[in-house]
Parts: C-alpha cells; structure tokens; sequence
C-alpha cells in the first residue's frame, strides 16, 4: 500500500491523488505554501488526511521561518492553510491541536519549538492509523456477513494516514473473516470512488465492483446491498452529517430500502460547537471538475454548472457513528457529547 | 436544431449521438443491418427515437431485399432490429406497427409493399413530433411557475423524432410564458444530460445548469427544485416506469422531499401486457461505459463493473404521467388502460 503523507528530510510528501491511479507519483511539498496548495487542489483530499497534512505544513513553515517573530509567524502559517477547504473540520482541529502545542512551548529556543510541533504532526499521523484500526474493530461487527458493502468517494487509506475511515471498517470485516465484497460509487465529480477506492481495495485483494453513482439506489431496491458505510467531513452535534457530495442521496435510498447506512469517522471529526448540518459551510468547487472529465469536455462550452463539493445527511437517516471510542447511535445529542468528553483510551 | 433521424434517398440519416456536443457529425445507415448497429451502439438513443429509426429501418430493409419471399425477409429484418436493445418497448411497438402494415399489403407487387413500408415509417416520425406537442400541452400546466424544473437523461428533441417528452413539456412550459430554469443531471455513465440535454437547452435559449446525478438530492433537499420531469422507456400497466439508470433515486429523493415526480411518454410507452415493472428487461451495457469517460480510462485497470442502462420506478413514486391523450394519475392500473384504449383524437 502507498504511503499517503509522509514527513521527510526533504518536505512534506504526499501521492498524488488528481493522477491515481494512472499514475503513481509523488508530490514533494517544500514549503508550507505549497501544502496549502496541494490541499486545495486536492493533490491530497479526504478529512483525516487534510489534517495530518495540515498539521504536517505547520511543522514545515515553522521550520523555514527565520524565528523572528514566531507568534506573528504560526498565525500566517495556520491561516494560509486554514483558507484551503471549509467543510472538513479535521483541517481546523488539525491547526488547533499545532496551534495549542506552540503556545505551551512559547518563548523557548525556536529549535525546540520547531523540534516539538515536527513531532506532534508526525504524532497526529500515528495516531490516525491507531484511531482507524480501532475504529475498524468497532466497526467491523456491523457489517452483516456474506453481503455487499456499499461505499461512497473514497474514506481510505487514501483519505487518512493510512487503513482508512470507512475502508477500514471493510478491512477489519474482512479480516475478521467475514465473506463480503463491496459496491463503489464512482462519486463524480473527482472520481474518488473509481479512481481510488476501487483501486484501494483492487490492490488489497477485496472484491470489488465500480457502479455510477445514479446505480446506488437501483442495486438498494433490488436487495444486493446489505448495508453502507462512508466516512464524513464534519459531524454537527446533533449528527448531521457533512460528506462528499451524494451522500445525503445514497442515506435516503438506504433508509427507504431498509439498509443500514454507516458513518465511520474520527472523534476530531465531530464538530460539537454547531447544533446541526446546516451550520456547516459547503464549498463550491470550479465548474470545470464537472465539465471535463480526465483532461475531456464532455459538456457544451459555456455551460452553466453547479459543484457543491458535500452534502450534509440529517441525523435520521444514520444507524450508527463509528468512532475509535465506539458506536453512537441516536440519540446523537447525547451519544456523541458522552464519546468527545469520554477520556481516550 | 438538428434532425435525429431522417429518412432520405441515400438511407436513413441520424446525428451521431456519441459524439455531441463537441462534433456535429451525421451518419448514413445505408442498410437494415447498419440501422441495428447504430442503434445498439446509441448513434441513435431514446424510446421514441429508436421506434423511429426501426421502422426506418424496416422499410430500408425491403427496399432493398429482392422481394422474391418477402415474408422471411420481413421477418428476417424485424428480428435484427428487435436484438438490439431490450428495454424501451417503442421499439417492439413500432416494429410490430410495420408488420400489421406489411400484412395489410401482403401479396401486393413488391413496390408497393414498398411504398406502403415507407410511408408508414415516415408517417411515424411525424406522429411522433405531434404527439410530443400534444404531451407538452398537457404538461406544460404542471410545471410550477418561477421554479427550477430537474430532469434527468436526455428526453429531448434528441430522444425523439423532435420537440421531446420531458423536454417538450419544458419547452411548451417556457412558450407559455413560465419563467423556469433547468437542472440536468449529467447522467453517467453516457453522459446524456451533460452532451445532450444541456446542449439542446442551450441551443433554444432555456436557461439550464449541469449537475452531477449525486446532486440531485441535494437540490431537492435544500429547496432548489420545484418539480421533476423525465421521459420513459416502458412503463408497466400498474405504473411502474423504466428508464435510464438513476431515474428510481430521483424519484425516491423526489418524494422524501415533497418534489413532485412526473414521467412524460406516448402512449406507445404503455406496455398493458406486463402488470408491473419487475417484468421488463434491463440491459446490461458494456464495462468500458463506465471505466472510459471521453475515450480516457478513469478506473484501474480489470476492476469489475456493473452497469445496467435502465431502472425502474414503481408507481408511488409516480405524481404522473403525461401522455399525448393526458395526464394519468393513480391508481394507474384504471388510468393507463383508459387511456391507452381510448381512440386517439
């Protein structure tokens, strides 16, 4: 499996995931502007990955500022990435989390400051495999043996520090040797379900089929699907949820066909200072996302578009929140107040 | 705007479907057999449009058959041109429309068998345009003043011999004076809406908007959308509807959003013969549709794919159905009967 962030000598190091999987290339980001920039272009893209990635450009800013005047510097630095995608909230929290261990180290000798928020991103990334590994064991007994999991965009391995949010609650079924195979919405418009969860689990060995999005529902009513399982950008107190655009559309299909719909997500992803989903912001990408496909104009020149890049799915139509600390279920209000204050283990 | 499909001295003439918008280009079926491969390849697409091009396609076949044992060679004709497509049952009506009309001639010389051949085809293809204009009067009332109207596929002048099903009840909607906009689901995995309905729409000046089919229901959802209206390509005496995949998420989103959800099809659509639409065939397309988008790969390579060109929605869903003699509503059962045995007007 590829390595999708990574701190190095040279950089931050990410896979380049506007060219997966045709191209397996790596993308070495030398300063914290060009993090900034490959988050926004979605040379990296999913939550918890924007924020190792975040955290990770932090580190690589801090380390090239002259140490001047640092205070002045991390705000530049957090604000520049903090500008780059507003849904996922792990991007913010992510930036909290580097913002708070540089104040408890402020004033020291700048390489000591340096040295402790290189390791703290290199921590949050460690951590994000362990939470999803966990989040995989607690997950993993909710998928019903001998169905099809069906899955939207792609909440990998790709879209974490690695094993994935969603894709990990597959990878745990499976390894816990249940017989499943899974469903994979191509989630236009970036493709992240053809381009990279197909390809995940293509080279993992776990059966998969790639349908268009619009197949979701038809393959719900006609009983294939035996439940779904997606991951999530930001998680309101209530538990709305915001998640790639198309995700609201395969909740209500699987509410209406009986199946279980899923989330598997970080504690960090869990956004308790917004009552519900419309709080959340939803960004508007560029039209040509939707008109080109592959580099090809499919659509007539001048054609207006829109391009919301999530959807939020109200608390209704979800069965359950995976978590590393375990599954909420509804009432969210109280389920996920009593999993964000509950002490890690 | 263009001709979809024409009847000339040369054979039968269509715009090359797979290659609009970016190429205006027109293909030449000089024989029955070409006829059959264009239609199976999509050069021509949509129910009534390919009930058209088969009737054409009946009539080229005996102008040029020696004419020495023309009941074979009829049937010989109509059974290649009912192997192409299994869905859309106006293809069956209409060859069957040319049978009763063959056997009304039989025994006559053959150039009369000929002549009477293709003056019922071309006969069709101008019904065909009258009977969209019929349907989008009686359409054209239900669409909500001052709205955004969602359609998906293309059900479009492109769909038909000319005007439209859907298309045509938008078009007689705007004629009438209703300021209305359109959202078109881009409809993969061909693309009908983004190559084919957002160019017809933006040929006659209607405002359209390209979405990907995952963001219907977040349009639906958040208010944008006054009502839907889509085409058919079988619909069930019960009420059922087939027709292009997605067509069954839409409805459901529709009516989960209090969104009303209208079909727009002839009369030749009704297929009174199947209770319901767990009886009608769904084709399944090729791999490549869904991997290649513009000639560009966009999957891994050998990854499996399912792709099933049409689904259906049953009859709740359904607000109504327009037809040229109506508007059904349920219970369809009594509705769809009524009208398909009342005389045409």
């Amino acid at each position: 499996m590829v390595e999708t962030v990574q701190w190095t000598a040279d950089g931050v190091v990410l896979i380049d995931q506007t060219r997966l999987p045709r191209e397996i290339e790596y993308v070495t980001c030398k300063t914290y502007q060009e993090v900034a920039v490959a988050i926004k272009d979605m040379i990296v893209r999913g939550a918890p990955a924007i924020g190792v990635t975040a955290a990770m450009g932090v580190a690589l800013g801090m380390l090239h500022s002259d140490g001047a005047d640092p205070d002045a510097e991390i705000e530049r630095i957090i604000d520049t990435l903090a500008r780059t995608r507003p849904t996922a909230v792990n991007l913010f929290w992510a930036l909290d989390r580097m913002r708070v261990v540089y104040l408890s180290v402020k004033g020291r000798p700048i390489t000591d400051i340096r040295q402790r928020l290189v390791d703290e991103a290199v921590l949050i990334k460690a951590e994000d495999i362990a939470i999803n590994e966990a989040m995989g064991q607690h997950g993993a007994a909710l998928v019903p043996n001998g169905r099809t999991v069906l899955t939207h965009c792609n909440a990998g391995a790709l879209a974490t520090a690695g094993y994935g949010t969603a894709l990990g609650v597959i990878r745990a079924a499976v390894a816990s040797g249940k017989q499943i195979d899974v469903f994979a919405d191509e989630t236009r418009p970036f493709l992240q379900g053809a381009r990279l969860t197909a390809w995940e689990l293509q080279q993992d060995g776990i059966p998969v089929t790639l349908i268009t999005d619009n197949m979701a529902g038809h393959f719900m009513k006609t009983g294939r699907i035996g439940c779904v399982v997606v991951g999530a950008d930001r998680i309101a107190a209530n538990g709305d949820v915001a998640n790639k655009i198309g995700t609201y559309s395969v909740a209500v299909l699987a509410k209406e066909n009986g199946v279980p719909f899923y989330v598997a997500a970080p504690i960090s992803t869990i956004d308790l200072k917004l009552a519900s989903g419309d709080e959340i912001p939803i960004e508007e990408r560029a039209a040509s996302e939707v008109t080109r496909v592959g580099g090809v104009e499919v659509a007539p020149d001048g054609i207006a578009v829109a391009n919301p890049a999530f959807d939020v799915t109200p608390h209704r139509y979800v069965t359950g929140i995976i978590t590393e600390r375990g599954v909420a279920r509804a009432p969210y209000t109280e389920s996920l107040a009593t999993l964000v204050n509950q002490p890690a283990t």
